[in-house]
């Protein structure tokens, strides 16, 4: 992993959205820049109070059943919900968060539709472009 | 992301297929190589026509609903079909196409039986073999 | 791909973990170290002999009517299980396989509940701080 992270965040499901900001939080945590790019089920995810509300959030079809089992231990262990992770990751770091331009078109969707912590939109190319130096990931 | 962009493609749905064929254009865009290794369900998807064929197009399990609304405003925007997209990156730039043996002999398909783009079949080995200097993801 | 492959193993469906064996299996053929961090679903399909247990086997939910003909397939072909794979190449390689301390607690297990294969449990902070030379894939 190079001093600069970026993730291409497509999934929208609970697990993949918390893998993800444990390991922003962790790189983050030893100094390196994050960049996201959010996109398709992701920026669904990042709907404006999307990760509050229990009727927005979904697991993988074939784990759910571990739904109720897997908030409830969360809870008992004093796991944050992913977006708060995130959020207080880019308290502390250097995080950039971008959404898909063409996915914001496709769903309707306006960057005041999203959460505060998306900093712009951002077309794939422009993104790809700051892949340079970075070790790319995605989720 | 360096000069080289190698992409395991292992999703069949269209959602990944149309990432995957984006960030693939962009990268062909900037000048980089890019190898494809399609295998799994990712191999489905390249059978001839099936990009074409509604009854052989999978959304995921968890949003099957949007499946509707987003054919519709992808037409609306002109985004055009993630194959097309992947076809006339590979006329411009540098990409090459590998199918997967061991998927081939699973699933029964011959050379002949997937898209042209498909340049050839490989192994596994051969693949990683190729990932010596490159940016791998894998979609 | 450098000569270090780190890879987090988040999913437990049998495609992507046959593509993760077979991946690893390579990379060590080709000399380099391997490390695997597994956690969430891929954690469940690590626990003892649930790789044989075709009740705790899945498929992705939009493939699951390939499983009895990719079952026979690959018997026929002699493609061995995803973790005879795994542990074959481990015999050969350097390759460390961590569990994820987190989920462990999530899901109420002990590194007794895992395979042998595992050597140890890890938080993500220092799986990260293993990554820095390496080349990181998700599965």
């Amino acid at each position: 992993m190079k001093d600069k992270l970026n993730v291409i965040v497509m999934s929208g499901t609970v697990d993949k959205l918390l893998a993800m900001s444990t390991i922003v939080s962790g790189a983050v945590a030893m100094g390196k820049e994050v960049n996201l790019f959010v996109t398709f089920w992701g920026l669904m995810a990042f709907k404006k109070g999307a990760w509050m509300d229990p009727s927005q959030q979904k697991l993988p079809a074939e784990y759910q059943e571990f739904g109720p089992m897997m908030q409830e231990r969360m809870q008992a262990m004093g796991i944050q919900p992913w977006m708060v992770t995130l959020k207080t990751a880019k308290e502390i770091g250097d995080i950039h968060v971008y959404s898909c331009g063409m996915t914001q078109d496709m769903f309707g969707l306006k960057l005041d539709d999203l959460e505060d912590i998306v900093d712009d939109e951002k077309g794939v190319a422009g993104f790809i472009a700051m892949c340079e130096d970075a070790e790319v990931l995605v989720f």
